[in-house]
């Protein structure tokens, strides 16, 4: 057995109760893989329980059909964790990702393991800490993850673990995509997944108010630094005026960050009164998650985030120059 | 060697001079098994040469960076064809996917060997005939002939067959996406491909009018008989005034097509006074190939176009109306 899976199956051949964690705001490689363990260990015949801090997005319910996974409640965390022998915590490694959750797992008795593909992890986080930065996706460590402990890749655990895969690759096309990546995803499907099908679930399925508000976000486009910086805005009354929500804006970055000699594009959102939250995406040399950790936000190297507090007009005014000079330093 | 290619093995040991030429309007899977089957038997010492009917794409030229692709003249046949042992033909089976080329390739004494993954092949089009309508892109198949016949894929060889591939599967997630397509893609990433910049280089470097222009042909959407149709237009002066020319609407079908109950997605364009250029996309069980067919169009099942003559209002009146008493019959 490959080293950094001996400690695990140690772990996992011993331990008899289970929680399976993520991030707050799960995206499909946190509820994948969440999923994808879950299965797998119900399989060895241990009591399981799947929990995330906020609730999982509407285009990730159908990894879940029976709604299996529980939304934390601050109020029964003693009920919850007193329960368990071990909690896995997927796709993060520090603290501030579990939201409410990080108090409840901190002071619980639970022997807690990480398994992710983050890097820079807070210290205290793990008691065993099983993380490769090289993995495209958390969806790949669980992959292999159940291969190395002779484990069977079931089709919804293949459904799960695609779905993961392919979100946090891009659908394939992000510079993170290897060939272990392609090999997994063969795999997958061979084991019954349908790429469509899980695409279409993903990605498709959206709302009208995703048609209806492209008119008054992207009128609001601009760019500078001789085009290697763009970006737009959303406020709430544009929201409200095409009976939309910041969910439907998913994927209008990619636009202007397709465009020819941009390299840095952000998406600034109006999310409550005065509070901004930035999207940054690179395409060249800049490294947007240290961008963003200057101003308190974090990432990948070429697409992150940050929250600012101020108006749309003050967020904008102080990001955009700053990624300006960056660029220009740069050059 | 399996079965398939031991007649083509015979074939390309045999013969001195080659010539690969592939389809009409050739897309990157024409390009790409063109580039990649030449530059395999140039390692054969073999004379190649790569000819198309019509030009490559733009986003194409960097996969032929030495312009060693070139395009078909009437005039010079004899002088091309003469010279020739063996004519390959590549991502096609019918004569008239060769356009002009096809009267020149049926005269000349060329033994014609067709390599194709469409069904309904022409009987006379091929000496030769490798087809393989499971394989979801002719690069799948050049890429098994090199490794039948013991070649070694190169970069190059391997960037131009990943984009071949990729696009034909609709970036990894069309139905045709089988666990035979992923690992042939591993393999081809492990011969040095990046997927992010070969994607980027054939799905992006958009001009900043596709941004420009959004506002103006979202503003026009609209939707009838329950939402299972939804359509849009772009004309002429929202065109000028974006600074925009309808390749820069390349996608923009696709944000109606993917919302939720939508079955047909139809794009009306202006494509001069009185002319009208209709895009279909069908979700559901309509059959929008035999659709645009009554009306003079074409295309395959979920994606046809269809030309018509008159204004936007009269090609909206006449088209929509359509669509939704065949829904209506669906249903």
């Amino acid at each position: 057995m490959s080293d950094i899976w001996s400690e695990f199956a140690k772990t996992a051949e011993e331990a008899r109760s289970f929680l399976v964690v993520s991030h707050v705001n799960p995206d499909p490689d946190a509820v994948g893989s969440v999923v994808g363990l879950a299965r797998y260990l119900e399989t060895l015949s241990k009591s399981v329980r799947m929990v995330t801090p906020t609730p999982i997005p509407e285009n990730c319910r159908f990894l879940d059909p029976e709604g299996e996974i529980v939304l934390f409640d601050q109020t029964r965390a003693d009920a919850l964790l007193g329960a368990v022998d071990v909690a896995i915590i997927l796709d993060l490694s520090s603290w501030n990702q579990l939201g409410e959750m990080a108090p409840a797992l901190k002071d619980s008795g639970a022997y807690r393991v990480v398994i992710d593909h983050h890097t820079d992890p807070d210290d205290d986080i793990a008691d065993l800490m099983v993380r490769d930065p090289a993995a495209s996706a958390t969806g790949v460590l669980i992959y292999e993850l159940i291969r190395e402990l002779g484990g069977r890749v079931t089709q919804p655990i293949a459904n799960a673990l695609f779905a993961a895969i392919m979100t946090d690759t891009g659908s394939f096309r992000f510079s993170n995509t290897d060939g272990r990546t392609f090999r997994i995803v063969a795999d997958l499907i061979d084991a019954g997944v349908r790429p469509d099908d899980i695409y279409r679930r993903i990605y498709e399925g959206k709302r009208w108010g995703t048609v209806k508000l492209l008119p008054a976000v992207f009128a609001t486009v601009e760019r500078s630094a001789n085009g290697k910086v763009a970006w737009m805005h959303a406020n709430r009354s544009m929201l409200k005026q095409a009976g939309a929500s910041f969910e439907d804006t998913d994927g209008y970055i990619d636009h202007i960050r397709a465009v020819k000699g941009v390299e840095v594009a952000l998406f600034f959102k109006e999310v409550d009164e005065g509070r901004v939250r930035v999207s940054l995406r690179s395409q060249g040399g800049v490294d947007v998650a240290r961008f963003a950790a200057s101003m308190g936000g974090g990432g990948h190297t070429r697409a992150a985030g940050l929250a600012f507090e101020g108006t749309l007009e003050e967020a904008i005014a102080k990001v955009v120059p700053g990624l300006e000079s960056l660029l220009r330093s740069h050059s």
